[in-house]
């Protein structure tokens, strides 16, 4: 049996979560909190960056795209067509160029701002560092992520999925990222209908599933999080 | 002809350099800066990132870690034992694993300030964004870098090389930020002894001999720096 430890509302979580159900495999989640450091996390990863994959032979890797890289490596084999990174070297550059700006850039920008004011700090209990949300950090995501779905309907206007004619790990990192801000309603649909379409194809397979039936206690998702024609 | 377009104390720039010269490529540099937003630069990479790669099949490649998984994909077969990735995907993604820990979050609380602080503002023009330099930015990246090399030390005790075995990519990532954080005599080196062998074991390697000649006009470098027995 393989594991892994995650936050639902951690995109990279979501992201690995995304691309472990695209491949069929068969996984036990554990959910972390992960604003609390855990002794036994920090000895997988001193990063105590969440999330951690163990492998059933006991491999532990940790973080959203080093974790999907491996899945590739060791499982993508059998994948055939979705095997989410193409064939060529520059095609392959590309896709990781991708998954960089939107894990890095996006997350930075907009979904670590959000998901910290909006989630975690109401998830947080006394001692767990818990403080109001920060109403700068959440004008700040709402400034930066226009111009995210602008560039995302740029790339889907021109292309087929974000990094080309395939569908690959790229259209994983950003939807698990647009996943989280979605359910907050903090995406601005109105912006871009390229984007609004792509979203629309990525959230409708059945790997998208298991995300669309997350829930936050005391935060419901805005009212088109579920709909797959929003 | 390949190009590289580059800033000298850039350390993702370094990073790519060092594997370019451990793979023997012949490249062009072209310097850029990375405070000045460039219209044609930003069309080859809408993050407006260095360094960029451009093969001499004019595939365009774009940041230190994804040039230098590429350059491992499309050069790296015929390096043999100093492919600098090793073979089996459990230990890649440890590789992966530190290459983002050292490219993400050293650079992220030390270096990036450091940089910018200290050299960045030094060279760039009026209208160029030009400010003084932030004091609190410093003394972030001082309480920040001790220990990153307490890290270095503690995975240099432990391993031959920071990822295992093997020299591989987590190697050159990390010392192209530590070439950078040395060149303004910022490392704590009497901090870990560890950390220290395994720096001068990679300043010895002829790849880092042109990084130890880039010299910043104003700022002279450590006094050190240059020296392979320091």
């Amino acid at each position: 049996m393989s594991f892994l430890h995650h936050h639902p509302f951690s995109a990279a979580s979501r992201y690995a979560r995304l691309v472990l159900s695209e491949y069929d495999e068969a996984v036990e989640f554990v959910e972390e909190k992960p604003w609390v450091r855990n002794a036994a996390l920090l000895a997988l990863n001193p990063a105590g960056i969440l999330p951690i994959f163990i492998d059933d032979n006991e491999t532990v890797v940790a973080g959203g795209s080093v974790i999907t890289e491996y899945l590739v490596e060791t499982k993508g084999a059998r994948m055939g067509e979705v095997r989410l990174m193409p064939e060529h070297a520059a095609d392959r550059a590309e896709v990781r160029r991708l998954v960089e700006w939107f894990a890095g850039k996006l997350h930075g920008e907009v979904t670590n701002y959000l998901v910290t004011e909006k989630i975690y700090k109401r998830q947080m209990k006394q001692g767990e560092g818990h403080t109001s949300p920060d109403p700068a950090a959440i004008r700040a995501a709402r400034a930066n992520v226009r111009y995210h779905i602008q560039y995302i309907g740029y790339l889907a206007a021109r292309r087929n999925w974000l990094a080309g004619r395939e569908l690959t790990l790229a259209d994983f990192a950003a939807a698990a990222e647009i996943s989280v801000i979605d359910y907050l309603g903090e995406v601005p649909w109105d912006a871009d209908e390229a984007a609004k379409a792509w979203y629309a194809r990525v959230k409708s397979r059945p790997s998208f599933r298991s995300l669309l039936n997350d829930v936050v206690r005391g935060v419901p998702p805005a009212p088109h999080y579920v709909d797959l024609d929003f």
